[in-house]
């Protein structure tokens, strides 16, 4: 991939996180089931609704700049998801496994947050004012997403498992 | 691996880490040599170093829990630097090079912040009093190498690249 300037960097970097949520969105059911914790469920069961508005925000961002989120796979997403999912087959009691899915998730919302942040930065740089808009708002949602998963850890399924 | 409590997912994360810091000294040298800019090559090494101290740290906590850091492999960072060497491959120019550079670290970065967050409130959790002064030490950090990655990123590299 040819990258001269920051235009095509962008483009790149929307790829991979159009990558990213596709990973995610096939991921999130299977951790969703491996739940035992109702509370966690329904945040993960959320997180899942809002990544669908996310990947549509994407596309919209990608046309508008003549763009399409294929041909690129987010080895970075492929990484995190697979950490988590072997922790599935670890011989794990419901509870620490809840508390061990809240530690995966909260790995995939980091990784969202750096490159929805970046790519915000990228978009007011180039003057792509409605994309700054709609990436800020994903970059919102991931934030508020990491911060609902401290509170279910803190709150209740670290408790269940100390 | 037997994960019945949660001192047995604190020991998990804590080896998930240690093989993630790990990688990352291994790889740092790598991203350092492939910049042009004098600010953020700077920023790299002093993380570098900063790495090398988290790591001794790591293992200060590990041998207090009768532990070492042996014996697992990190995927999610493994996918990340996987990300960030793909990216020195591609058709770059140099300040467009420098800008993605910054974009995968922070994603590195962030998946620190995700992992000593959660390792801070397993060892509070767990009365780890002195490992729970460690991890926070390692955050805080982590915390700190974002904000200078997004400073470099914001006043010079995109500059630059637009």
């Amino acid at each position: 991939m040819e990258l001269t300037d920051l235009q095509q960097l962008f483009v790149h970097e929307l790829k991979d996180i159009y990558s990213a949520e596709h990973q995610i969105l096939k991921a999130l059911p299977k951790l969703i089931k491996a739940t035992s914790n109702d509370e966690l469920s329904t945040a993960l069961e959320n997180h899942r609704q809002v990544t669908e508005k996310q990947v549509e925000r994407l596309e919209t961002v990608l046309a508008g700049i003549d763009e399409d989120g294929r041909g690129q796979r987010c080895k970075g997403m492929e990484g995190l998801l697979e950490e988590g999912s072997s922790l599935l087959k670890e011989d794990a009691t419901s509870q620490v496994l809840d508390a061990g899915i809240i530690a995966a998730a909260q790995k995939v919302e980091h990784y969202e947050i750096a490159a929805y942040g970046t790519l915000v930065s990228f978009a007011r740089r180039l003057g792509h004012t409605n994309a700054a808009h709609l990436l800020e708002q994903s970059l919102i949602e991931e934030k508020e997403a990491d911060l609902k998963l401290t509170e279910v850890a803190e709150f209740y399924v670290n408790n269940l498992a100390a």
